[in-house]
């Protein structure tokens, strides 16, 4: 096949286009280093040192003899993607390229509107684009479980059978999301959808959970070869930035009573589903939705595990509550059906002592890199309500004082754009 | 009440300007005169002429003596609309700024980002100006029925009570839209129900029908404060293009059977509706969703009704099937809820042939300013299907062969950015 990847420089698009190399795919990414930049914009960067893109795909090249072709350039600007799309002419284009962080999408009007410009109309270039050259390709598109928010129904697989007035239609699942960013998602959703329905196009978005975890059997293999691991607030996820708080002795924090409850899944069954899902495409004509996680966790159970992992490697976790910056339930009840990708061959990494264990370990290599600052975050869903959206270090309420967390970003970790 | 509308010089802004400046409210308008720019941009104009927005205005000061303050720019300019904003600090913000046309929407990737983006990000900056200037200011959002689709169980006001696997949720209606305009519009009411689920905003979002009708009784006043009419594919809509079709001796165009069914309402309940959702704001945090039309149509009753009264007043028009070039079921069920607007005081001007004779009038007035070739539709859905996207005279297979028409807009024929 041949696989175009965009945001294929990402936390994910980088390790997923190892897999399809290894795999004997024509592997070719598209990525403009957003990820890289915002990072540099915020004084911050990935807890591993990784390389540049040229020297990974140098790296690869030695390992496996296969060249990855590369395209720098931004998924928003229709002409350049037209003409990556136009010449690559891809089997399968799998997204990443997106905005992928609810804080940053929620720190001002600049951030949400950049987060919902880069998402929708790179998603609406991509749309044109394969309409234009490729029509038979199919789209894997990277959403997030947190499109759906915390209803009081099951969440099903994108769309719901609705009984009502004695008549029924099977519709796409009604969506409620957290954050500015989360709606980008959602728009995309619809876009896509429709590009399905009136065009013909075939797509599988995978609405994906938290993901946790920092190695591949690819990215292993060499050093250069290493995906990024955040752990700022702004792009590291929940059980990631428990494990880093762990190591530099913080305290694990917890918003609220920590019941909020989310779908996670081991990055090693990211690039599993990934690679389901493409080589199982979908029909002309269909958009076909899976939800993509193995196991359901609340924070609070997250926070104990890693807390009694880090107990096993003499290191003493304290795991605190704290008042909740972002606008969520702490208590809800949370069911969601994940049952296409295991009818397709999923076959799970659940989540345990020994993966906790490698994590500690792996970041205890790198911990003088992490900084300390950004184990707090910053950004209110409300901002003035728990204070300024600066950090007021005299007060000691916000941030700075190191006195928050984030449950993280139930997106997709992924690239730039 | 200080009334700030969006997209005030526009076909549904300037005549809700001048309804509110008549009750005795301080209005001011923003406009970009992008309907104006778009119109240059092809060619065509509004079949009622329309004065320049300061001639309007200085004309509705001598008959009223009230000023209208404008301000021109474009809503996706933050600092703009920030500054507007924070300088009008106003009760009410009535949103049109949205480019408005289906078939814009669907003409080409270009108009497809600029519709997306115009109208996404001028509805966050929005958003954003509200909250960090006038927290408690209601803002009332013009939406489309179009939004809904049209689904085989009965279209609810904005929500729906699911019943599923034992549990039960009152959750957003699930959203089937027909063109990337209309998703637009999903867009925004997702974006704006988030503001007011965590931001506490208040707003209304009136899911209105397909408008049809020429005068107000403001616009009615002086030629100077006539409102546009347009009867272009692009713009126009379907009540409005028949009635000019009939005048012409242009058969009146129906796609398919004619069955796709819609709500519309006269132009003169769209200025009630939203007279009467200003001045019953929704509560703090409340998202609020009316659907605003009084009656459902067929589109093949339309054009039966336009018949008969062309008949009336000794025209001959004639009724002939096309192939339609949207993507549209042309037979479905549809049945939409709008009790909320009635039960607030609603009093509805129906459609009757009063209303066709008085605009078949109008239109005569200014039968020399029609444009023939704008009678044709030229956009079609999935391009290449029916033809190029471009007119073929030679095969007359095409719009310029006038040999088609529209449904129409059934969304804002609202106004400007």
């Amino acid at each position: 096949m041949q696989v175009l990847i965009l945001g294929g420089d990402g936390y994910l698009g980088w390790p997923t286009a190892l897999r399809f190399s290894a795999r004997g795919h024509d592997v070719a990414i598209v990525d403009n280093f957003a990820r890289r930049y915002w990072h540099l914009q915020q004084s911050t960067d990935s807890l591993t040192p990784i390389a540049s893109l040229e020297d990974r795909i140098g790296a690869w090249e030695e390992h496996s003899g296969k060249r990855i072709q590369s395209y720098v350039g931004s998924v928003d600007e229709g002409d350049f993607l037209d003409r990556v799309v136009g010449e690559v002419l891809p089997d399968v284009v799998i997204h990443y390229a997106e905005q992928p962080s609810a804080p940053f999408s929620m720190k001002s009007r600049h951030h949400a509107v950049l987060t919902q410009r880069t998402n929708v109309i790179g998603t609406l270039n991509l749309m044109f684009a394969v309409r234009d050259h490729v029509p038979d390709c199919h789209i894997v598109k990277l959403g997030t479980m947190g499109e759906y928010g915390t209803p009081n129904i099951d969440i099903e697989e994108g769309y719901i059978e609705i009984h009502h007035k004695g008549r029924s239609d099977v519709l796409p699942y009604p969506k409620l999301p957290g954050s500015l960013y989360h709606l980008s998602k959602v728009h995309d959703s619809h876009n896509l959808h429709f590009a399905c329905r009136v065009w013909g196009l075939r797509a599988t978005d995978l609405n994906q959970g938290v993901v946790y975890g920092i190695e591949t059997d690819e990215t292993a293999l060499d050093p250069r070869l290493a995906t990024r691991f955040d752990y700022d607030e702004v792009f590291g996820t929940a059980l990631n930035r428990f494990c880093v708080q762990a190591i530099v002795g913080h305290p694990i924090t917890v918003y609220g009573e920590g019941g909020q409850t989310r779908g996670f899944l081991n990055i090693r069954d990211t690039l599993q589903c990934v690679e389901i899902a493409a080589t199982h495409p979908a029909a002309a004509g269909e958009f076909r939705v899976f939800n993509q996680f193995t196991e359901q966790f609340s924070v609070l159970e997250l926070a104990h595990l890693v807390q009694r992992c880090a107990g096993e490697v003499g290191l003493d976790a304290t795991v605190r509550h704290y008042p909740n910056p972002r606008v969520e339930a702490d208590q809800h009840y949370y069911h969601a059906v994940n049952d296409k990708l295991l009818e397709l061959g999923l076959e799970p990494h659940y989540l345990g002592d020994e993966l906790i264990l490698s994590m500690l370990n792996v970041i205890r290599q790198h911990r003088d890199r992490i900084s300390l600052s950004e184990v707090a975050p910053k950004t209110r869903w409300r901002p003035g309500e728990l204070g300024d959206e600066e950090p007021q270090p005299a007060t000691g309420a916000n941030g700075a004082s190191g006195d928050d967390d984030v449950l993280g970003e139930e997106g997709v970790p992924g690239a730039a754009v």
